[in-house]
């Protein structure tokens, strides 16, 4: 199956290429800042039609799905698929780089797979369990062992939670090596992958943070909510992705 | 002569790029983030040593120089180089990438050129008064024209500055596009270069910002302190980058 999917991911970052040059329409949804383009809704359409096909009895989360229609969704009972066509709408609109085409399963509420595709850098991690990691299709051997500790590691960061240190995720994370904000989870689960990075603490729908926490937990990483919480990857919430002992000590530190 | 020190920039790069692949020593300068590496100071060396052989008259500043040397130097006589050997050293060292070769020049207190090479993504932009932009060599034209107003793109910040919103500079860019955090002044510099930023605020040397603003001096943009007083080239200051809109609306808004 995984193989499939890396095609789907694949077939969807040539249209997003080809849109990208002949140029696209930008909407406002919630805010100012918060984007949606019309290549977004395509990419999330073909994606839902791939998996429709493939798999009718599945059901499907997406980033741009219908108002009210994610809400609908059991996450614990059969196969979920979840989709985000294009984390980083706005590194796609005003850098054409630094974005990514995502998608993840549950299975009885268990994630199962993750795909991360940058796809300007030609970079498609994928993996979970059973799978291992994957890039561009070839079994993933890292170069270097992820960062234990907070303090060994730069951390991505949440502008808003940052800058107001809310839940003290800025004080909490002083002692790293240094602060990355880089507006799109998958890029930076993908360094993190590669291990750039220590830590990423965010405030996450389950499309933003799934697809990379599959893959990274495939490599002795982790993800939690940072209160210590159950995580219901149905709502929005502020999550960790580190490694285990990173993750106690900042619940718990 | 800028063909000259784009020559220098590019043999610094192959320097860069065999020592990455060797492995290099990593020191401690003022703080647990503050690094160095024996790579920042062998391409030091390397760029002083064209420098002195083809300008022998020049004065030359430098990020990793010794202690006293860059005080001494007067920056409105003559011509001085300004050099930061690897601008992103922590990104050079944890990510191999996000890194630049910076080179300016000063004439009589004037910036006269400007230089940044991003060595992994091979671009390396100059240009100053007489030379208009150029991108590897060649004359560059912007693909978009930068953005005038913070509002509509995003900004550029440093980890500490924003997150204590020192001098506001949080609070007086709430109404941008978005927030980035990157560990290179380079790099932001070459990423407003080619429109994607509207405005980067932070604490730097003049290694950190004479090579890029220089440039993006010629695309219309400026810079300045953001308290509105007069830039020495020769200390650390808080700088803004940006169009001289955005600049009078931070620095009196």
């Amino acid at each position: 199956m995984i193989e499939l999917v890396e095609s789907w991911a694949r077939e969807a970052g040539e249209i997003i290429k080809q849109r990208a040059s002949e140029g696209f329409d930008v909407s406002e949804k919630t805010a100012r800042d918060d984007l949606v383009t019309n290549v977004d809704k395509e990419i999330q359409a073909f994606l839902f039609a791939k998996i429709k096909e493939t798999y009718p009895d599945d059901s499907i989360m997406g980033e741009e799905a219908e108002e009210g229609e994610n809400a609908k969704i059991d996450m614990k009972k059969g196969r979920v698929w979840v989709v985000d066509p294009i984390d980083g709408t706005i590194n796609f609109v005003l850098q054409n780089r630094d974005y990514a085409v995502m998608i993840a399963t549950l299975t009885n509420g268990v994630p199962t797979l993750g795909l991360v595709y940058d796809v300007v850098e030609n970079e498609l991690f994928s993996g979970g369990p059973g799978y291992g990691v994957r890039l561009n299709g070839e079994q993933y051997e890292p170069t270097k062992k992820l960062p234990l500790n907070i303090e060994d590691g730069l951390v991505g960061h949440h502008a808003y939670m940052f800058s107001r240190d809310i839940d003290q995720v800025m004080t909490k994370t002083k002692h790293s090596l240094g602060t990355r904000i880089i507006g799109s989870a998958g890029i930076v689960l993908n360094k993190m992958i590669k291990g750039e990075l220590a830590a990423y603490i965010s405030n996450l729908s389950p499309w933003d943070y799934l697809p990379g926490s599959t893959i990274l937990h495939e490599l002795g990483y982790d993800f939690a909510k940072i209160d210590g919480g159950e995580l219901d990857f149905h709502e929005r919430a502020k999550v960790i992705i580190a490694s285990p002992k990173s993750i106690e000590e900042f619940i718990n530190g």
